[in-house]
């Protein structure tokens, strides 16, 4: 291991009771092989964050570990590299890093065929069946404290002059960037529409419209309009305010009634498959990137018989995220714009809560270390 | 056109009221450039049958032309080739054939992606529209007559030696096969859930195991006992009777805990698509072949979070068909123990009647000519 | 048909002698059931052009017609839509457009499966013979005339504002683009090296940026140079001058030892192919889209132990000019300047001796026609 | 790691001088977390065995190491599990299992991707630059020894009842079983020719035909008789012994002209690739699976032009060998008829001799440990 002054120990904020969040003094762990240590610079938090703070591990993942007083979340952040474990010469320390969430485990049929963020062995990092996934903030000890291990496998380098702020919204644009590819791949000139202008939504009309999609078309609520005001800085041709046009019509009307290519689910909202199955034009794909709360009514027929694929995603595969890094780094579009405010380490309890209760309507809160 | 003795009027049965057929005189068509004419030797009876006869063409399909009093229906038909239009020289009068169902346009954005039976122009194959659009018994003229045109993509060789009757199953096994094939074809060695013992599933079965698939599960109900016999003798290693054993769970245990790596859905119950999601491995792929006749309550959330696809098909693309025969003719599985009734031409309403009705309970029924 | 003052008689330039081109009358051709009558506004040279007019249509196609007195070359066209064949509602008349070179036949295993540039059926488009395949100016007159049939599926239309000249550069962009999509579409942020600053790939270079690839390294000779400096105006971020820097070694050098991701090889230089062999790192894939004149030495051995593919293409599958035509309009990259030279339409000879003879280092000669 | 009576030390024969082995005492390796200690039952020998014992580590491998004096060759075995390493529960002591022979190293671009065998760390798993990378008889200790370290990647389970010699052809039916991956898997009812009849060729004959291929031609030379033979029972529908019969017009005349939809070349004859190319129909498919020994003459032009593609593969990714043992455990074909030779463990040398002076025409010889 190559050390560049680590401290014995560090402040990190772990989970107490349902949404309770304590600031502790834990070890700094050390990278094991194929590992780094990395000094965390900033952390973004999103909506599934939220769902860590309130009930511990994800509810939606079967077999969770009980709810971990001692665990930290976060999951999206950036830093420089501290360590290296053995067999690490990908990386140098003192490398500026933002990450994406998934190391799988390497060996289940899905790591195997390179769907490593569908890894069979999801949580099995621990004691004697430690297959090595890890899922930062979510299994792993995440992003909300003062250093983090990763596996190398999820190390992105941050592109020159790029800030830490902006380095934290990599890994967004890796999920829509994923999304895209499990598409098809070739949206250029094609038609997409993004549903719910999220920070994955905004993230996605993005990356298609630097992937040279043709048109792209934003749908959001009228609670939305700041939100799709920024899609259409970040290359929407045209947004739709769902409260003012149903937006099937609208897509049907706007696309001269052939419907679009592709769709990228990323509301969540109870009728959104639906709605995009008849969105699409027959024989076409939806991404679904949002999850829903409840079991939703959905016209199966419809799709059997207009040969529609869904494509549920979790996070950022096939090495998404340095190919989005890319994009950024050539600046293709302004992903700094969905970040809306900032604060610092020491308040991240306060940035939860602005999170929960949408106060002042954020996009995307950054938490920053302080150099 | 090279003809053979074709008389200028043929019978056919018409479409009547709702529920009615007639046998009418009706003039022989004539087959355009790339067209063949067939005269047919047998017809089996579908499921969409009845909802045509029922309601006149396909009410799924969206503007659809109204109910057609001439009209006859009848899709999955062998017989003998009887005259070729301009320029056809893949067939020579008298060989006989098999027809898929679905001739796409070959100039929308789906057929040049070669997904014609996702063909834009659905239907369009009529006055100043027509764009060449075929789908046999659906918007051309099918089956249930002494003749029927044909475009030459929609013909497969029927292999020497097999019977009429089992010729009309061609068809349905090339659905199967295709369903396989937009699971991504690698099933040699994989564990595959067929739900549902229809004729589609029971198809599946055969061609699954006929490319190698590893664990072949069929899940029926209590009264599709026969069929999950007939299942496996066409090579199902299990069978599940979910009135007795509940099938996520029957499946998670046949695995060993593990799931399944693709379901094809044959059942169109409204659990199906839940159960298939919870009957797959995470990553793994779904097959929809079924219509469920209403919406249905999916649990979206679980799909994406364990990175689910699911595959809408109608019919039976990529050539499929023409594979499936060679499965056939070099006998691979049993196709003709999914025939079970044979009526003469003259008495299709009654074959339609067995089938409405489920008289003895019937799989396939097949209408035949005299020779 | 809608048609629109057409004269019975057009001027069209038709083969003679080998390497000799006469400007005749001729019947003005009528469009059948899909198909379109363009009034011809400007014509490329492409280097496939030579050859037709030195040998008659291509010695590459197998069992070519034999050399045609009367025949009208010219592939790379646009125009108006003059009159539309029965059925045709997707253009109307008086609309610009440029065209793709192959429509498939749409009846042999090659076009069922969207590969309609691989059409088994190539040239099978006369007599008793007819599949209605058509290659614009290699089997069916092309563009040197003031009129042309076309199917409908070759259509593009020409985005607003953009010239004619620039229009007849779009197949070309289609082209690269469809070399883009073979390789698996996935260029953002990769590496990609295009061997040989020709049209096709200095478009390569352009639509490879437009796509968001991270690094593009463009090689030419040393008489290549001006054509060198129009790659790096259309993106290319490094360009090797192969006289100077031995080809492999450098971008072995550019990507720190990695090698790149894709090569385009668009020279078909003797070494282009172990040469681009060895530029991709293990398991990297090779579009080959330039054909060498003679056999030439590859050592196969290195190219299965490295686990590389090889793509050969020929002309612009997949409705790929659709999506470049998209990318024109948005003005991803500056297209127009791979347009050196224009002749009016009375100096077809004259141009065609300017790209035999490379006279003042043409790139693209265009021809067009007074309005 | 649990065991179960592993001694300190065992019994393995090691390079000694080019073509030299020698039986020496070696400690028993351990197995590290991911990893399996089997105890060999018998080992088939490879052509490229050969090579490695003639110069070392393959040659073709850029950058191996040097010719190594203790190392111990041998990659296609099976075996007992005898101790598993940290985390390791996929798998018991006492499992009788056969072995793949890459494990990459899991975090490399191609790795991420799936495509483990084209592992850019190839050979990266010594000292501190250890990725994890491992080729079994190639980069780590090989199977002509009692014992050998796998990672858990590499295991397969043995079918019941199936004998230890048979039970080492396993990875050459993932070989087989890959090569058709590589060519897109649709081979049901396809016409494939291999080319060479060597044991991965005769292999490929007898996986098409378990996957439900249509026509195989299976082509060899005179001296090749025994194994076209040997071809016809594995499935081959048609052998072609090329000193007698062209083979490219004998392809052309058994597919009626058509030419073969896919090859895969198994010869590395000097004209195979131009001969495949001119064997397949326009869009065809090559897979190259063998090492021609010198560069050969190929005809680019003919590859571009006929829109042909070529897939070099090393080895057997994409978990193909679990699918081809389960195609074996339904014993879908006579894999045994490849076994030819059987030698104790002390006879290496003998057996090595056998493969490399061809003495008796072996096709595989496989050495077997005493019980």
């Amino acid at each position: 291991m190559v050390e560049n002054a680590i401290p014995p120990t560090m402040k990190a904020w772990v989970l107490g009771a349902p949404n309770e969040l304590l600031l502790v003094d834990k070890p700094v762990p050390r990278p094991r092989a194929g590992e780094v240590l990395v000094r965390i610079g900033a952390t973004a938090v999103c909506g599934t964050d939220l769902e860590v703070i309130a009930q511990g591990e994800p509810a939606l993942i079967e077999g969770g570990a009980p709810f971990n007083k001692n665990f930290t979340p976060g999951h999206e952040y950036m830093g420089t590299v501290a360590a290296l474990g053995p067999g690490v010469d990908e990386f140098e320390v003192g490398e500026r890093i933002a990450v994406e969430i998934h190391a799988g485990c390497g060996r289940c049929e899905r790591c195997r065929e390179g769907m490593y963020t569908a890894c069979v062995n999801y949580g099995m990092n621990y004691g004697e069946h430690d297959k090595g996934h890890r899922a930062n903030g979510f299994t792993t000890d995440g992003g909300f404290a003062q250093y983090a291990v990763n596996h190398v496998n999820t190390l992105v380098r941050v592109p020159e002059g790029m800030g830490d702020e902006e380095a934290t919204l990599i890994v967004t644009a890796g999920t829509a960037t994923y999304g895209i590819d499990v598409l098809g791949g070739l949206i250029a000139g094609q038609t997409l529409v993004v549903t719910g202008p999220g920070p994955i939504g905004l993230m996605a009309v993005g990356v298609a419209k630097a992937l040279g999609a043709g048109l792209v078309i934003l749908t959001g609520t009228r609670q939305d309009r700041r939100r799709l005001d920024i899609g259409r800085k970040l290359g929407a041709d045209v947004v739709v305010d769902v409260d003012e046009d149903e937006p099937v019509s609208a897509v049907r009307r706007i696309t001269g009634g052939k419907g679009a290519h592709y769709v990228m689910e990323c509301s969540g909202a109870p009728n959104a498959v639906n709605q995009a199955a008849r969105m699409v034009s027959r024989g076409g794909r939806i991404c679904l990137a949002a999850f829903a709360h409840q079991p939703v009514m959905v016209d199966m027929a419809y799709i059997v018989s207009n040969n529609i694929y869904l494509f549920g995603i979790r996070g950022e595969g096939k090495s998404a995220t340095r190919r989005a890094a890319s994009l950024l780094a050539q600046k293709r579009f302004a992903a700094g714009l969905i970040h809306t405010h900032t604060f610092p380490f020491e308040q991240v309890p306060t940035a939860i809560r602005h999170a929960r209760e949408r106060i002042e309507d954020p996009i995307k809160i950054v938490v920053r270390m302080q150099s």
